[in-house]
């Protein structure tokens, strides 16, 4: 099967079989997927929390309406934006030159770039501008997740500040952006009958 | 190869071929896989625009800072997030049941929660929201065109204002958010060479 049926084959899971496991080297692989979404600049500037945890998960659910996926999928998926400032910056140029093994003054324009890119935001737009890089991964993680016939149940339904206080985010300039349930549908999902709707090509496509 | 390790083989596309153009199917193929792309509620609160227009392309070109792929990629597409009002969700439920051919009243407690999603949001984050909601295609392209080795170069770096203005967005109630050149690199392009930059898995995962 193509990407694309693998894409038709998925729905927004609403209920998973809680005793299936997504094995681990599967799972590693949708990490790495993740690892390799694109973003601005590079800068990677959101974290992934890969939650099985029990305890943690039913608080987790309770902030987010009551989500059955987020306690029955096999892993909770949490994008986490980063409110990035100019140490990040610094140590992303680090990392650009140890990886590449360049000198780092070689990298003199481009970290000013970089440094700009920080600094000339708000931290409002600052979280913006992580969350939507998240997205770009949570895209990603959609894909791989699927091409590995491993079911994803998107979620934006949940109350940041609860899952930051949960998860001890804020302290670490990092919120709760998006999460994902992934795991394997239970046999009587009653999402799993419904026909996909999506827009037809003409009324979601201008080309020019 | 598998999506990972189509995923390693791209990178950000600076310099496209540009006499190489994407064959219609392949095309069509990648537009199939964004129309498929998940979104909040499923409203797909954006529209793509898929340009090759090549006198457009340069003035789009000239508000993106001069960036050679807004030209030289086979297609250029924009992603075009939507300022949702009561009139989409009322079509929206309109087509949900048109395609799972079910009564109409059979939906009214989505609908009012479409509705609560759409008039509880002011216009700025009803455009943030829809932006959102276009990264996440933006991922899956990437994904889909990557699987299909068609070169990929997402930027945020263009003046939306000037986009709007010489696409007609505005007037459709659309701004445009984030784009991506698609076609297939040049033989001599330099950042084909470099070795990709990624966070390490212990510094992007936090597993719990």
């Amino acid at each position: 099967m193509s990407l694309v049926d693998k894409l038709k084959w998925r729905y927004a899971t609403k209920k998973f079989d809680s005793t299936k496991k997504i094995a681990a080297d599967k799972l590693e692989y949708i990490l790495e997927a993740i690892q390799l979404a694109p973003t601005s600049i590079g800068l990677q500037q959101f974290k992934v929390l890969v939650i099985e945890d029990e305890s943690i998960r039913a608080r987790l659910r309770e902030a987010a309406f009551g989500q059955p996926q987020v306690t029955d999928a096999s892993h909770l998926i949490v994008f986490a934006a980063e409110i990035l400032t100019p140490e990040h910056g610094k140590k992303y140029i680090d990392h650009v030159a140890a990886t590449r093994n360049v000198e780092r003054a070689t990298l003199s324009g481009f970290e000013d770039m970089v440094q700009g890119a920080i600094t000339g935001r708000t931290p409002e737009q600052l979280l913006v501008w992580a969350q939507k890089q998240a997205y770009i991964a949570l895209g990603v993680l959609i894909a791989a997740a699927s091409e590995q016939e491993v079911d994803s149940a998107p979620m934006e339904g949940f109350n940041p500040a609860k899952f930051d206080e949960i998860l001890g985010l804020t302290e670490k300039g990092l919120t709760a952006t998006v999460i994902a349930g992934i795991g394997y549908r239970a046999d009587d999902d009653p999402n799993s009958k419904l026909k996909k709707v999506r827009k037809h090509k003409d009324d979601m496509f201008i080309r020019i």
